[in-house]
């Protein structure tokens, strides 16, 4: 089947995730008026898609070329804008709502990568730049520290999920179902490490805290010394 | 009348407008030294039309293809700096620059967007964010939540001003005194917002307090309900 | 000789210095997990050429189209979190390998500026920007103000660096002894400037304290009042 329309649904469905995360966010922990709230849910919505397509010389971006893209990004701010109160009811939305974004993007940026002719490990790289881009934006302008560089289980269901959509498209097996696979993955793992509080190793107990990588590193010294 | 001298001319008034703007943030809230005030001051003037170039994929930008957008800025960065003292008797005068850098942009964004052959609705996108750009780059460098995020009579008389540009350049009649009308209205209504504290709905007394939007999402229920 | 062996070369040694920094970084200040540190290593590597490619068109960025650059970054990287206990001992480090990087890609900045046919002060303009690109994207993750902000003397040996490097390629000296030497000119002012507490005129003693650069106005003032 052809790429294009799959990537299309595809990229619309995580913009509006981010859109109504990077909305939610900007109504609970912020507390921004109407434009403040539409204007980070669009950054959140788009920012990962415009870095991608900026990174691959696809000028403009596909965000600036079809203006469905602005629409649902749109649509899915307003949403969480008016139905916040409803919304809140549901806790873990805006994670939830993050973690599909995070699925879907990192499947779509590791397609148009390879479409637009990079390498594997490159698309790999890129499809999780496109599905952690978004969210990066978003922390940075409300002055958190990212969550990429914070929470282990957000860079890396964004890689695998990258990976199996270039392992998929190299075997020629790539096609709807595949796709809906990869973004599920990527879907369940990070949503798995959010459940059970997964870390790689060498993780601080509380962020920022001292100790931080020093389990891996006395790990490593222990095992060369034993060596 | 041929577009790109009106451009130039505008692009350099908003790219003056914003260096100033940019060296006089540095010098009044960072105290920043010469270095820093000059950088930041480039910043804020540049900031707005290398996003914009890049994400119609002029590059390189028209900043780095003409020397005269780096001397403007230059300028107005150094003349910030040399006349910060006088410059403190007049209150106000950050906002003011800031807002004809606002204007200035919006108009030249929006034209430049068209140009490339983005959509009406892409262009009125585009020539807000060459508009919040600089404004938004200044506010993070400096470690500040984005005047777009928190003042809700920035980000829309950027739109304003940018939708007035693209109605003039689909109408046939955008030209000097369109242009120029353009970024006054754009100007006028983010300095009456200033002025008289001008609030969408829902916007909190005081930022990041709690009860953000509530108005407008309270008065949507109530009507809802009301039906 | 042919550039683009050369500029590899160099690209890739500040590639390696700035993973490390990068990295070192992150365990240090902020002790993020071994995930967060390679990502920030990353970005602090890989930041500066990128934002050069995407200002003079060269897409995708040499980044993403040459797995080296991605390899060596993550080399850096892993090197700086495994050895940190050994590297701690050696302080000053940090500083080191950021100076390293902030040499090289002065260089290899402005060459490539000036291959896509960019004058020559904007081709050290983005020299200079290459080499600060990095270390910005970095402290702006971890909610720092910029040391390009904030320190004279980083901009100031980016700048040298890039000039040196306009002036050898304009009288057709450029070449592997030339490149090094204005790599190890600004690497060498940078270091006097950390070592020795290197000022531009009007800095504040502390950082963001009152007084910030009224010494060169107060200077500027009287100057201006014996004329």
């Amino acid at each position: 089947m052809s790429q294009t329309p799959l990537l299309l649904a595809l990229d619309l469905t995580g913009t509006f995730a981010f859109g109504l995360n990077g909305a939610l966010t900007a109504v609970r922990a912020v507390r921004l008026d109407l434009v403040g709230v539409i204007t980070l849910g669009m950054m959140t919505a788009l920012g990962g898609g415009i870095i991608r397509d900026v990174l691959i010389g696809s000028l403009p971006p596909a965000t600036f070329n079809d203006v469905l893209y602005l629409g649902v990004a749109a649509a899915g701010a307003l949403t969480a804008f008016f139905l916040s109160v409803e919304l809140e009811r549901f806790t873990g939305l805006i994670t939830i709502f993050d973690a599909v974004g995070l699925g879907v993007f990192s499947v779509t940026g590791a397609s148009k990568a390879l479409e637009y002719g990079l390498g594997g490990v490159q698309a790999v790289l890129l499809g999780a730049l496109t599905a952690v881009g978004g969210g990066t934006v978003r922390d940075m302008a409300i002055r958190q520290v990212p969550s990429v560089l914070t929470s282990d289980f957000y860079a890396v269901p964004a890689l695998i999920g990258a990976a199996l959509t270039v392992v998929a498209v190299s075997t020629e097996v790539h096609g709807v179902v595949t796709a809906l696979l990869a973004a599920a993955v990527c879907f369940g793992i990070r949503m798995l490490g959010v459940r059970y509080n997964l870390r790689v190793p060498g993780t601080p107990r509380n962020r920022f805290a001292s100790g931080g990588s020093g389990r891996v590193r006395r790990w490593w010294r222990r095992n060369r010394r034993g060596r």
